[in-house]
C-alpha cells in the first residue's frame, strides 16, 4: 500500500504509529509518501519505506490534520506551511482521511479567524500580498506575510513565502475564489483543499464522530 | 513615466534604445521596472533608473516581445524563462505594448509547433509534467523539461523549473485552459498571456502593422 503522510501534530502521531505497527509487523508492504522535509526526517527515523510521487503517480491512501473543516468537507491547511506538498501529494489519493479534534470544524472557510494561507514567490511578495487582499476587500480580508521566530519571512520546503489571509466574512463560493487566488501571478498555491477529504474523523469531548463524503 | 522593461531578444533592442535616449536627454523622468534578472543588469549598465513591482504597483507603460501572437492579441511568452516576472509587471500596466516579428503571427496559440512554457516548482516536476500533459492529450500534448546548454534542468529566475508543452492541435478556450493549468498543484504560472496587450506593433517585409485591442 502506498500512503500518504501528513505533515503537522496530527499526522505525526499518525506516522508515530505506521512506524510502531511496522516495527511490530502488524503492518507490511508500506511505502510512504512525505508531505514535507519534517515528515520525512520522522519517517526515516522510524524506518518507513519512502518514495515520491514521481515514482509513485497514485497513492492508495493519505493521512493527514487540517486547520479547518467545513460542513461539505472542504479543509484549510498549510499553517505548518506545507500547503504544497500536501495537495501534491493528497490531491493523487484514491482516499484522503483527515483527522481533527472538534475546534476545527467551522461554518465556513477562513470562519476560525485564524490564518488562511498563500503560498507565493519572494519576488515582490508585497505586491502579490495586496492583490490577494484586494481580491477579497468585501470579506474584509487582511493579508500579512508569515514570519519566522526570529522575524523572518517564513520560507516555505520550496524556497518560497506564505501570506496569510485573515477574513472577516465568508469569501462566497470556494472554487470561484480558488480560482482567483490561483490566477494572480505571483501565487503559488493556497490553502484550501477543495473536494479533496474523502473522510474526515472528528475527535469531540463525546467521543469519535467519522464524516464520509 | 514608470516603465515595464521586457526580456528577450527583442525586449534588448528596446531597452538599449531607452538607454540612448535617456542619455541623449530626450526622455526624462523614467523609472525601469525589469521583468528578469539579466534586464535588471542591461538597464543598470545603460544607467535606466529602476525600481519594483513593490515600490510601483503601477505601471504606465511596458514593452516586450512575445513568441507567439494570435488574432486575439493573446501571447505565448517565456520562451527565454522569464515568464512569471513578465506576467506579474505586465499586468500591472495600464498599456502593454508587444514587439514581433511576423513570424511569430499565428492561427492559434501553440500554433507555431514551438513551446508553451509553464513553469513549476522542481518537487516531482515529472508528475506535475505527466499531469499537464495529460489535461491537454486532445490537443496532442508532449510535455518535457527545460534543460539548459549543460543538459542540466534549466532554472528560473525564481529557482523553479519551466516544462515545455508541444501541441499538435490548438487546446479550445484559453481561459478555461488557463485555469486547468493554474490549478495543478506544482505549478507556478504558465506563459499565455491572456488579454493582456494592448497593442501589437508587427514587423514584416512589407513594413510596420500596429493592432489595437
Amino acid at each position: 500500500m502506498v500512503l500518504g503522510l501528513g505533515t503537522g501534530s496530527t499526522a505525526k502521531h499518525a506516522v508515530d504509529r505506521i512506524g510502531e505497527l511496522l516495527r511490530q509487523g502488524r503492518l507490511t508492504n508500506i511505502i510512504g509518501i512525505p508531505t514535507s522535509k519534517k515528515t520525512q526526517e520522522q519517517a526515516i527515523s522510524l524506518g518507513i519505506p519512502l518514495s515520491d510521487l514521481d515514482s509513485h503517480p497514485t497513492i492508495d491512501l493519505a493521512i493527514d490534520g487540517a486547520d479547518e473543516v467545513d460542513p461539505h468537507l472542504n479543509l484549510v491547511k498549510g499553517r505548518g506551511g506545507s500547503l504544497l506538498r500536501e495537495k501534491m501529494v493528497e490531491g493523487a489519493c484514491k482516499k484522503f482521511v483527515c483527522i481533527v479534534d472538534e475546534s476545527k470544524l467551522v461554518k465556513y472557510l477562513g470562519g476560525s479567524g485564524l490564518a488562511m494561507p498563500v503560498e507565493v514567490v519572494p519576488f515582490c511578495w508585497k505586491f502579490t500580498a495586496n492583490k490577494l487582499q484586494n481580491s477579497f476587500r468585501n470579506s474584509g480580508c487582511v493579508a500579512k506575510l508569515r514570519k519566522d521566530c526570529k522575524g523572518e519571512p517564513f520560507v516555505t520546503d520550496n524556497g518560497n513565502y506564505i501570506v496569510d489571509l485573515y477574513l472577516k466574512k465568508d469569501i462566497g463560493d470556494l472554487q470561484v475564489a480558488s480560482d482567483a487566488i490561483l490566477r494572480i501571478a505571483g501565487v503559488v498555491e493556497h490553502g484550501m483543499f477543495l473536494d479533496m477529504a474523502t473522510t474526515v474523523i472528528v475527535a469531540g469531548e463525546l467521543g469519535i464522530t467519522i464524516k464520509n463524503k
